[in-house]
């Protein structure tokens, strides 16, 4: 399949330290995966990952060889992790239901994308925030597919009113981020992990 | 530290497959570990998980030296998962501000436990889901305090009115689950992972 001119905007999103990426992933958002082979992006959705280490940040992640983009990023040693708000809850579904090897998915679903600063695979655009990634670690990937990633660079869309986070339950239902509890005060240990996004 | 006398309920769960372990922790809720060292039992508070494979159900989980159950989970190769309730949210930071090294945090927080069917730390009986679970493999518990663990029990306390999971941004702020999404019929792929809890 020949490369399709994907729909790309200027990054005008505010660079974050990758440091803060715990502040992103921590609570376990669903996420997507962008990867470039060299020749074309490609895009999945990925529920089953994790903070590994606050500094250098590092992320655990499962990307199986039933998922096309595995090729990519073994490959290449680079992904980008998109953090969808609520709005994209459909979008998450549809991108999860199909392969890169039969559609190219950014013009196939609209998505926009922009460039990355340290790596290939593209950021998208309408996400709330994009962490860019380098592979760290390979030792479990032929056993359990488990990448462990270093995020080298994050990004926050400030722009996008949907803030909430999705959460996956692994059954097609997900929740958005609802009641918020404030313990920071109460929290006594871990306050150098207080920090704004 | 001798051992404390803790309140200890029958165990009137729900058994579980532990085959359905991901539909309790793909959405990220934050986990109480339970270990048990053969004189006392500990429990402490785990953002850093993930699922890493859906059956057999393996677990991705950092727990470092510096926590006072890695001493326990690595000498016995067990442990539980508890997920609380969003009504436990103070629990839940103030059992992660303190050590078991220095108080019983069962008897201090009035913590009630019941009997696990396969490991000898205790289940919490006044969270939502309990899961069983062994070391399986350890390979890079050295170099990230990252193991890798097997569900081998599972239990549902239905008998819980608050039935929201709680899920920590990495700052001492929760999130409780909020509007629910339901694309099981949008999902097409992954049908056979559509089953009830």
């Amino acid at each position: 399949m020949r490369r399709q001119k994907l729909p790309e905007r200027g990054n005008t999103m505010r660079r974050l330290e990758a440091s803060k990426t715990y502040r992103i992933l921590e609570s376990g958002p669903i996420v997507m995966v962008c990867t470039n082979d060299g020749a074309r992006s490609n895009i999945m959705t990925m529920g089953f990952h994790m903070m590994v280490q606050h500094a250098p940040p590092l992320i655990g992640c499962v990307v199986g060889p039933w998922d096309h983009s595995f090729t990519a990023l073994r490959a290449t040693g680079e992904c980008v992790l998109a953090v969808p708000g609520a709005d994209l809850a459909r979008t998450v579904v549809d991108v999860g239901n199909c392969s890169g090897a039969e559609v190219d998915k950014f013009e196939h679903f609209g998505l926009a994308t922009s460039k990355a600063a340290k790596v290939k695979a593209p950021l998208l655009s309408d996400c709330l925030y994009n962490i860019e990634c380098v592979v760290h670690d390979d030792t479990l990937v032929d056993k359990y597919q488990l990448f462990i990633l270093e995020a080298v660079a994050a990004w926050s869309n400030d722009s996008r009113k949907e803030r909430r986070f999705l959460h996956h339950h692994g059954d097609g239902t997900f929740t958005a981020d609802g009641e918020r509890f404030d313990l920071r005060d109460r929290m006594t240990l871990w306050k150098q992990f207080q920090v704004d996004l």
